[in-house]
């Protein structure tokens, strides 16, 4: 590992936005952000372009950035600089364990250009596999609701199925090609896309109890 | 008025989907459907193409319509003729009597072209006013959640303020030239404006609790 990363990879320790041992949290993480307010999770969130900008933009939603690699983590924590975002926070973790760090707490899960894992005895990897989707229902307060955006056709495929089969109605299922200046608050992935003129699908789905 | 008319509302009273003197099943809907299937709405359903449709492709979700004219709702009954749809019933009322028929047993509100209401001194009359807001937070069950389609930017622009400064969180706000080939639930309207090639402007509030 180069030095500059082992550098880097240090100032998560030492940020105010990383929780760590979020498991301690479990069932309380009203308490880390001093509110009743609703909490918004996206899981794999990278850099955290989408994330940040959703918290700056939303006061009063409460945003939680999920995140397996360290390295990229970094990334999102210099994006914040000097920035104070009292909505934001950030776990370093695999998906996963998502049911062991929240319960019951959640309201809205984003899912944006996931890895779509092609190969079928990947499938269950998926953050739109029915292994997912039964740790979601162990997460989510209310009713269960999931924004998926992504570029891969088989993804998106996969994830209609699986979200309708397992009971979520879908409000919106859209190709579409974005373009940078619409009011749209995108990952990196994302702007990259729309640059390329690629076609970006989205879904949103709710399970209601 | 015409004998034809008055002949055509008297089925009205004889309709197994229709619910008469409905704030009787106030807060036991899920009775009337005898299941506990999530209860989906459509307020000012004219003559019931979308929430027909709706009821026939999602098995899995109870649909109530309601219309505030009989002479409109005649046309849903004669829509459905002998078709067997039990996860379907109709309401006729006023919708400013919302809240004296359901108490926090509905699960999602679909606003579909709506009467704009342009006038000022009617602002309270839109679906999206304050007003109907506050009628709304006693009907739903757990999230709030509106879907609305209209034709009428002013509506439109009206309904993103209202919904927002009311802690709805929107994900989805778009304005899109459809096409009727896409798979898209439709209504009388709407296929009209389709026809003449009209944007439709579409909203999806959520207020989680």
């Amino acid at each position: 590992m180069r030095l500059r990363n082992v550098k880097d990879i240090s100032c998560l320790d030492s940020s105010p936005y990383i929780i760590n041992e979020p498991y301690k949290f479990k069932g309380n993480y009203r308490c880390i952000f001093d509110n009743s307010k609703p909490i918004h999770i996206e899981i794999g969130m990278g850099k955290g372009k989408f994330i940040i900008e959703m918290a700056l933009n939303n006061p009063d939603i409460n945003f939680i950035g999920i995140e397996k690699f360290a390295s990229v983590m970094v990334r999102a924590i210099q994006k914040i600089g000097d920035k104070e975002i009292p909505n934001l926070r950030l776990i370093l973790m695999d998906a996963m364990e998502i049911d062991t760090v929240f319960d019951h707490e959640i309201n809205m899960i984003y899912l944006n250009f996931s890895d779509p894992w092609p190969k079928a005895k990947h499938a269950r990897r998926r953050l739109t596999s029915p292994l997912f989707l039964s740790k979601y229902d162990m997460i989510f307060k209310g009713d269960c609701n999931i924004i998926m955006k992504t570029d891969n056709e088989g993804l998106y495929s996969y994830s209609i199925d699986t979200l309708s089969e397992y009971g979520y109605f879908l409000t919106e299922i859209s190709m579409k090609q974005f373009s940078l200046s619409e009011d749209n608050v995108t990952t990196e992935y994302e702007d990259k896309f729309i640059k390329l003129g690629k076609p970006i699908y989205k879904v949103i789905a709710i399970k209601c109890k």
